[in-house]
């Protein structure tokens, strides 16, 4: 209703935001941060550059932008951990899946140049924080949260903490490229935080 | 011996090269990297923009080899770290010394360069890795073998892995300023380790 409602200057808005979006993330996705620029993001989305600077001053912003965009339309259904009662299993299953997203090379490129971005700015790193990596935490730690309850964590397991040791290891692991990535590494990091967190 | 039998001209290179990478680091350390050019390093070091381009191509890559050769001159001992029989004690110790090093400005602005560069390039990448963090790596790997042998961690503990959930959790609240990097911070990722590494 809203939507129809809205003028129609300002859906043709929404509509170029949408396209510029999803061009950047391509593009990154493609080439790497450094081989894009402004005018290949307006070709590959059919607006003109003015249309971007209108709204992003700058490369960084409008990549930026397209990383957020990502959590904008995820529900809490979409991002929620698989709670079967067995914490071993679900972690395993999740940390697995996490393996395998930073495996991929359009993900990986996309990644890095978020890294960047917000290792730089810490404008960016707060918005980082608060618009896409806290929902996501939110989610994890709901499912920590229910393991305690179930009594498959020690009643005083720091959760925040458990989440860093569950994470942060492959997250170094990927950025640093110190070390393989692989199922039995996601295990093996499952297996490291019950052991410290467990009961 | 062998330095005085170097003809001056070697001898005056290594002098420029040594001048230009100490006004390398202490202009990211006050700058940043953003905040730096080549410009500002030759007139800092007191050399000319060609004596700088000669040897490395971009500000990228002298920035990159003033870090390296901050791991020239370590020797064995400055590296290694404590070892009073007390491994808890040594670790906290430790910790507490990295999570300093890493919110004092100065060495946050160089790290932040570093990781950017490290994280764009896989050759800077696996050049940081076996020059620069091998050699710390390895030092804190023979402390965790002797607690080991000592019957302070469990005779299965997987060292590597230790060593990553001792660190990793600090690099990457340090990337994305995403909590406090506190004294209390660093004993709990030590305890965090000996629960999952220990007997």
């Amino acid at each position: 209703m809203t939507d129809n409602k809205k003028p129609d200057h300002s859906r043709r808005k929404e509509r170029s935001r949408r396209a510029i979006l999803e061009a950047t993330r391509a593009l990154v996705a493609e080439e790497g941060y450094d081989g894009i620029s402004i005018e290949a993001i307006a070709s590959r989305a059919g607006v003109g550059k003015q249309t971007i600077y209108r709204r992003w001053p700058s490369k960084d912003a409008v990549v930026f932008a397209a990383i957020l965009a990502l959590g904008e339309n995820r529900d809490g259904d979409d991002i929620a951990l698989p709670d079967t009662g067995d914490l071993r299993a679900d972690l395993r299953l999740v940390l697995r899946a996490t393996v395998e997203e930073f495996t991929d090379p359009a993900f990986d490129r996309l990644m890095r140049a978020v890294n960047t971005a917000v290792s730089d700015n810490e404008t960016l790193a707060a918005r980082y924080r608060e618009e896409f990596a806290r929902p996501l935490d939110e989610a994890k730690r709901a499912r920590l949260l229910s393991a305690r309850e179930a009594g498959e964590l020690s009643p005083d397991a720091d959760l925040d903490l458990m989440l860093e040791t569950l994470y942060a290891p492959l997250f170094q692991r990927w950025l640093h490229r110190s070390g393989p990535l692989t199922a039995e590494y996601a295990d093996a990091l499952v297996d490291t935080a019950l052991r410290a967190f467990g009961p």
